[in-house]
């Protein structure tokens, strides 16, 4: 039994918003520190109050819960080039940020990043998510896309020539191997990030992973692990996280405006038929809709309500052997339920919804990129919110990277390496329900 | 693991809508037999077809399902006084009903109903829910309340005297000694459904049992068991059941436009407190969030995609020991998966969403007697509809009451008795699974 949380909620203040419980991203751009780096004056950065300490993610949303559009912020980002940025060495290794005890500052980290450069981005993959990475790179100032490996030379220099991109590799291994390449983008199968990522990061070469992160765990640990024994900057590719309308969720939940939170549901589901083929159903590709689907509304429900510690999970399971549907319930360590769903076989809502003692959210389709948040008291709306925006919805993500790159973070601390190894237990433990296994696990 | 239902989605024309799987509230309507009874001509009932066999309810939207209101088929109803129905009695009894496999005509019953006189109900208990019955009552032509009885004579009469009605009672038994009495509204707390029905259906009188029906599914078996026996009306006072947009709702998914049923989410969810005081909160009175609010998330789901057969659920208890949260999901016996959530604690959506292969319905909050139905097809709303109307909410029930009674049938083929043993059951279940039992269970 958890303690009496209704009888609590009657004597705190609103606002105080289950503070107890607020999971470490939410947290982690409260200055723990003195220490650290400072902007050039002249930067446009100076517009907004710089913490100290280890954060990479401009604290907008955050510092500011009542600004008003923290997204341009973001965007304006876009403005700057790198010659703008006066580069500052923290002068100490290994600030600890408090709410999760990780490091994010190794050994000063410079790998192959020169500030007066820009980013050069290797990919390994040549699919649809890897052409969308291209797209959202070329948006934001400060990056190029300098190769591409793929499973075969044919497949790689159809890419290359497609995207205009001037490497070309007949390996995903090569993109490691490649001195001119500074971060490594895995866009592969479920399957081959453990390895893909492995083979980069003993290079030392920097990784932005594709979700889900790993087939599972201990693959996770193990990519962690690299990353952290070198120092090299390591981080899963959960762009939902970087989203203008994430920053202002979080803010609202912060202001304590929907009182306590206690509930959460997320539901993911869209016709990814009609024919059973292709990566999402190959249970030899790590599919199925936890792996694909889960990986989302897992990590929206933690990054709010903070990890699970109770999980349960139910699904229906293809002829493949994969999950085509999943309902799945969270029971988070610090009090909280959440109620998930996925399905590749249903053409859903798509909303998510965060509830608490005094009214809730709901984040307008797709919840995972939405252009829209309604606040909502007793059935009515009392406020909309645009979070819409143009342009590449990746390239939030990328910006994080080069921002982390460029102030030598080894870890994002708005998507740390903790927060995805507890998102990939829970996909564990859900598959353990459901009875998901890969081959080779 | 179930059959591969991507691959049959597939093969299987859009418009099949899941039809293997339809539960028995959605079949009942479908003529299975010649024999039974038609209305007058002049009955204002001649404007639709009526269906012979043993339903009692007029079956509009369920043989129309194009028609824009059958609502207001619903309220013509309230046009037509008693003396206005020809009764004309089932010339063969225990006529079969295909899908259920049970009889709702016993040897006729009369009991005290007479066409030409008002029903006159009686109700067990004094509080909110019933002072919104007498209301109900009032607003259908062919009833009235001539008695009420409560755990004291002071709250009897309070009740009487507040709400005009003649009779008065100082037990809940003595309405049903009251030969004044045609049927019994039980409307006292869940710990005394049982009994109150029991007594009730001893002497021979028909019964409308508040949800949730029994504390478990061992004693809505004998309150079953003992109507059944007796031949004598019972049914659950689900009127959510009943309600237009539910109509309108079972059109839609029986018409196949949103392809094969898959999923289903409802979330019952609202601010029980601030106090964590009264019968809500009260596990000696059956109280708790899957007892109150499950019952309609169950029911709901179950009435689209029929038994679970596989149950999990977790929950958030509180300090008196019942659920103040809880988090549901139902794999159903004919597939389809339900992510169910209630909730004392958080002011959440109160929404439900049915999706299918082609689309979803967003049934808008309160889904439970929702004034608006959207068809939602890939992100976009294809249509609205309205299901509002004035007046109670609760009319509806009474109405089915009073048809039933007309044409002595002893159940409800929209609200069957099997159907609340199966929800009865599923809660029993999900009790199991977060560790919930009543005192004396």
């Amino acid at each position: 039994m958890t303690s009496s949380r209704s009888v609590r909620a009657q004597a705190r203040p609103l606002a105080s918003a289950r503070r107890d419980s607020v999971p470490s991203a939410l947290a982690v751009n409260t200055p723990t520190s003195t220490r650290g780096f400072a902007l050039d004056p002249r930067s446009p950065y100076t517009r907004i109050t710089e913490p100290t300490g280890t954060s990479c993610t401009p604290p907008v949303a955050m510092n500011s819960p009542s600004n008003a559009h923290p997204e341009l912020l973001d965007s304006s980002t876009l403005s700057i080039t790198f010659a703008q940025f006066l580069w500052r060495s923290s002068p100490i290794n290994g600030t600890e940020i408090a709410t999760t005890g990780r490091s994010f500052m190794g050994p000063l980290y410079r790998g192959n990043v020169d500030a007066m450069k820009n980013v050069r981005w290797g990919i390994m993959g040549a699919g649809r998510i890897a052409s969308a990475l291209v797209e959202a790179v070329r948006q934001v100032p400060g990056g190029e896309v300098v190769t591409i490996g793929s499973s075969s030379r044919e497949r790689a220099e159809a890419f290359a020539d497609l995207h205009d991109i001037p490497g070309r590799h007949a390996t995903h291994e090569d993109v490691a191997r490649d001195p001119n390449v500074d971060i490594v983008y895995v866009a592969t199968t479920n399957d081959l990030h453990h390895a893909n990522t492995l083979a980069a990061l003993e290079r030392a070469k920097p990784v932005l992973c594709e979700k889900p992160f790993a087939l599972n765990h201990r693959q996770a640990k193990e990519m962690v692990a690299a990353a952290r024994e070198r120092n090299v900057f390591l981080m899963e590719a959960m762009w939902m996280r970087f989203q203008p309308a994430i920053s202002r969720l979080e803010a609202i939940v912060r202001s304590g405006r929907l009182g306590e939170i206690h509930s959460i549901q997320a539901n993911f589901g869209f016709l990814a038929g009609p024919h059973p083929s292709g990566r999402l159903f190959d249970r030899s590709l790590g599919g199925g809709t936890v792996m694909d689907l889960g990986v989302y509304v897992v990590t929206f429900a933690t990054m709010l309500l903070g990890a699970p510690d109770r999980i349960i999970a139910t699904a229906e399971m293809s002829d493949e052997g994969i999950d085509e549907q999943a309902g799945i319930v969270l029971h988070h360590r610090n009090g909280g339920l959440s109620t998930l769903s996925t399905s590749f076989v249903a053409d859903s809502n798509m909303e998510a919804f965060v509830s608490g003692s005094d009214g809730h959210v709901r984040v307008h389709a797709p919840f995972h990129h939405s252009p829209t948040l309604s606040i909502e008291r007793r059935g009515t709306v009392v406020e909309t919110i645009d979070t819409s925006y143009q342009g590449s919805p990746y390239r939030f993500e990328v910006e994080e990277v080069h921002r982390c790159l460029l102030k030598g973070a080894t870890e994002s601390p708005r998507m740390s390496l903790d927060d995805t190894l507890m998102v990939m237990r829970t996909l564990d433990r859900i598959r353990d329900r459901i009875g998901l296994t890969f081959p080779g696990e």
